[in-house]
């Protein structure tokens, strides 16, 4: 199998996922598209039930999406800012007043979280890039998380535009993974 | 909204996912299956494209799920081999003879690879519980797996017999989540 190809057989949803940078900056979803996106993170598995996870969800135009834009690095900034939404999405690390870690798992189960998220998104018409591209210790300050958590990375969610899906930028999105045999350690 | 009830709405594969302790003894999964499994988690978003992670895949009966076997708790031993499928969730947590993170978000990524292999096999028309309760150490002597790699979780995946759905069990299968107002940090 070529590292560029995706077998035939994967579910849709899973295939056509991918991460844009160009998002629709007309498009807006409405407060039942968000709940949906909550609740499908809120349903994802965790280690013990632990549900290490919490989001700050901001629709474009309303007061909690200015506040996330205004941590934005230069370069997430540049297009972050027009999806319809921005989720800032937290991973409860440690124990109240301690260094003591709350889970091992926060980060493994914010990622599965977080990938439910997205594939709800998809079940909307709407695609998402997470990144890094921000400054944490400024949302933590904007929202008041404590220190016994994280914000760990955002994500816009939005419409990509006609002409703008995964084959038509001039920079392509990242098709590319490891091949299947660099994946497996079945054979040792 | 309940904290037990979900949100009408949610994507089916989202709303009826659920982690079994119970599965088929019988039931195979066949090469191609896995392949595709393996394949969903391929293509699942990382920083960077890093692509953290990697897997040792057993199918009952063979001789990788019963190397891993061998490591399982008493605990998950009593129902982990039962399941179609065994496998070992790895994550690239160093640059190799370094104590330097090769990503941050390895933990973070894996777990959405894993999310996202949970999703292919629902659309295979199995289910996933995914566990801590084995020996790591033993599974990495076992697979040579290097030490700048972590085996971090494992997945049981197989078919769940009639009469043993998440409302069939003398001990439910977790159906309870925070409520959406705690997970929100919309409004500080």
């Amino acid at each position: 199998m070529q590292d560029d190809l995706i077998a035939p057989g994967l579910h849709p949803m899973l295939a056509a996922r991918w991460s844009p940078t160009t998002f629709d900056p007309v498009h807006e979803v409405d407060a039942g598209q968000v709940e949906l996106l909550v609740e499908a993170a809120r349903w994802a598995p965790s280690a013990g039930n632990s549900q290490p996870w919490a989001f700050v969800v901001g629709r474009r135009g309303d007061e909690t999406h200015r506040r996330l834009v205004r941590h934005l690095a230069a370069s997430s900034g540049r297009w972050a800012p027009s999806a319809s939404v921005l989720v800032a999405n937290l991973a409860h690390r440690y124990v109240e007043d301690t260094d003591w870690e709350y889970s091992e798992f926060a980060h493994y189960d914010l990622g599965q979280a977080v990938a439910h998220m997205t594939l709800q998104a998809q079940a909307l018409g709407l695609f998402v890039r997470q990144f890094r591209a921000f400054d944490r210790d400024g949302v933590a300050a904007e929202f008041g998380v404590p220190a016994h958590w994280e914000v760990t990375t955002m994500s816009a969610i939005g419409r990509v535009p006609a002409g703008a899906g995964p084959l038509d930028s001039p920079v392509p999105a990242s098709r590319e993974r490891r091949p299947v045999g660099e994946l497996l350690w079945t054979r040792v």
